[in-house]
Formats: structure tokens, C-alpha cells, sequence
């Protein structure tokens, strides 16, 4: 029984990993959720809409796709599109793989802080590379580590 | 015994805000799987393809990448992209934290509902602001709430 | 007490639907990371970036958008995005509809083989149509499919 119950729990909050990965995903999806707000109040900001009917917001007269600051935001949020939520629904397989809670914390909290240190450097204070790179390639590494780790685990009952 | 019961079966059928939570979430990736049916049927009502090997399909000669009705409908498309897909992960995440029935199910009705209207006003119907806006601005409102209901239970555990 | 323990670890490693689904959405999600990097090789070899502060890593002079094989790896990148990443949501959500684990298993084994040969047509050998759009409309149906299992499964909870 006991053994079940450990295997039941392991997307529950009863498993502290789950916890943890909760508590950074959170963090993770507050930061992408806010790169909207950037993104709408740079276009405030320099005039430069998508939309026709968003024009009356400001006195702009015509749209504009080629700002570079409202760009390099979307540009910015578009890489948490393809990173951040592949990462979050990999490590939530990964969870199920019931990885040691030590490793499992550690890896949450720097893929975390490395993404949020990499929207800094991309969307707000560009500074010379290879500061993105690495900001890129260290939650990047982490989530082929959990990849592989799941695809090893469940191989056997393919 | 019921105590471990009650926290084991958040993620599972037995809880019915997670089975609300299903059915919402089906009608909104449903949502968001027919924006590609719809980028496909104005691709080839005005011959606008991205590719050059789609050419063939219609009797256009060369790409376009500025067709205004492609391009917006694109743009709610990604709108949903970055706001559809975090709340859906935000959301299983807030079930686990077992909120009141019936304030969870009545989130997801209001953001379900809201960006379908969100969808209606953006690619389809363009109306002017402050429509848009709002049909944004509450679902984003319910995805920060469930974010910080999240993070502020799951951060004991860090 | 068996027909709750049934239900309640379909979303665990007791459940060998769930299993494969594991798998195979770590190859998914694998191949989506995949791409990043080649669109970094791609634009190291075209010396074609994105950001100014990009242009010190290769001789190039100015940004480019609008070189045709890193776009085309782009697009392929976020057609994953459109699809991908909402099959993997409802797909966890139809695992919990506790399907017949045949049709299960062999769902996502033509979904994940179908969008790999996606890719493949799409970011590395064009070839002419309709190969792309059978790659593309195998795997989207059976979303549908998934979808409206749940959606019919689930309605009788809201």
C-alpha cells in the first residue's frame, strides 16, 4: 500500500517536487505574462500599433510592424514561447519519473532564475554576448537533460 | 485515510473542478486549432502563401507575407499562443492548490468565454477599442490571480 | 477501493497510457528544442541575426529578417508551436478520460511520427505538395479527435 500510495502522489501536492516545480512555473508564467504588459505599453509609448482600430489610442495614423523596441520585446517573449513552455511541460513528465528531490529542486530554481536573467539581457538591457547565450543555453541544457531522462524512464512501455 | 484520498485525486476525474477544468480547456485549444483551419482558408481565398511550394495550390507567382486578413488573423492566433497556453498550465497548477468549487469553475467559464469573444473581435469582427481590451484584460486579470493563488501556497515548499 | 485506485493514478507511472505518452512527448518536445538550435546555425551560416548586439559573432554588417532559410526553419518552428504544444495539453486531459490503451498508444505514436515527418518536408527537404498538408492533417485530427473526447466526456461536470 505504502508503495502505491508513493507512486499515486507524484503530481500532488503531497510531493514536495511538485511543490517546488509549482512555485517556479508560477514565477516562470507571471514573467512571460508581463512581457504582454511591456509589449502593450512600448506600443503606447513609441505609437507603433499592429491594429488599425488601435490607432485612436494615441495620434498615430498608420500601423507600424518595424519599431525596434516593441520588436526585440516580442522577439524576447516569442523565445519564452518555444522554450519556457516546452520546459514546463517536459519537467512535469519529469516529476513523474520521481527524480531525486534535491536534483529536481536545484535544476527548477536555476532554469528559473537563467530565464529570467535572459529576458533582461534580451528585452531591456542588451548587453554584449555572449551574456544571452549563455542565459540561453544553461535552462536550454537543462531541459534536454529532463527530455532524455523522461524518454530513458519510459522507453520500456512503448 | 479520506484526508490522503482527498489530496491524490486533484489531477484525476474524481475531482470536479478538474473535470470543468477539461471541458473549458478542450473548447479553447479547440478554438485554437481551427485559427489554423482559418489561416489555411484565407491563405487560399487570397492567394497569400508563406512558402513558395504552396504556390501550386492556387495561381499566385510569388509569397506574401503582408496580406492584412492572413496577418491578423496570425496575430489573435499568437495572441492565443501566449496567453491560452500559460493559463491552461497555470490553471492545472491552481487546481492542485484544491480552490472552491465553485469560484474555480466559475474562472474558467468567465476565461473561456471571454477569449473566444477575445478571438470573435479579433480576427473576425474588428470593433472598436476598448472591446479588444477587455475581452484581454479579464481572462489576464483570472491568469495572474491563479498565478500569485499558486505561488504564494507552493512557496513554503522552495 | 479498486475502481479508486483505478482513477486515480491515470495521470502516474502505474498507468502505461500514460507512459507512452511520456515518451513520446519527450521525442515532440525534443525535436521542438531542436529546432532553436538550428535556427542558430542557420543564422551563424547565413549571417543573418535578429539583434544588433548578435552582429560581432559572424562578419555580418546589419540585421536581416528576411533570409528565406532561416525564415522557413521559423516557421516551421511555430507551426509546433500551434500544434504541438496544445496536443500535449489535451492529450494529458484525454489520458484522464481513461481510453482504450490501444488506440491510446497508437495515437500517439502516428501523431509524434507524423509531426517529425512535418518537420522534415518543412524545415529540411521541400518537396511538392500535398505532403506537408497530409504530414500536417494526420496528427491535427486526431487532436480533434482527442478534444472532442474530452469535451463530450467532461460536459456532463460544468
Amino acid at each position: 500500500m505504502a508503495e502505491v500510495a508513493k507512486s499515486l502522489n507524484l503530481l500532488s501536492p503531497d510531493n514536495p517536487v511538485f511543490c517546488c516545480y509549482c512555485f517556479w512555473a508560477g514565477l516562470l508564467l507571471l514573467k512571460m505574462l508581463l512581457m504582454t504588459l511591456i509589449t502593450a505599453v512600448r506600443r503606447l509609448t513609441k505609437k507603433s500599433f499592429a491594429n488599425p482600430e488601435d490607432l485612436a489610442l494615441s495620434k498615430a495614423t498608420e500601423v507600424n510592424f518595424h519599431d525596434p523596441d516593441v520588436e526585440r520585446v516580442r522577439r524576447a517573449h516569442r523565445n519564452d514561447l518555444e522554450n519556457i513552455l516546452p520546459y514546463l511541460l517536459i519537467a512535469l513528465a519529469y516529476i513523474t519519473t520521481a527524480p531525486n528531490i534535491i536534483v529536481a529542486r536545484l535544476l527548477f530554481c536555476i532554469v528559473a532564475i537563467s530565464r529570467i536573467f535572459h529576458t533582461a539581457v534580451y528585452a531591456f538591457r542588451p548587453i554584449p554576448q555572449p551574456s544571452r547565450a549563455i542565459a540561453f543555453f544553461v535552462p536550454f541544457t537543462i531541459t534536454l537533460y529532463m527530455t532524455f531522462c523522461v524518454i530513458i524512464q519510459m522507453a520500456k512501455y512503448v
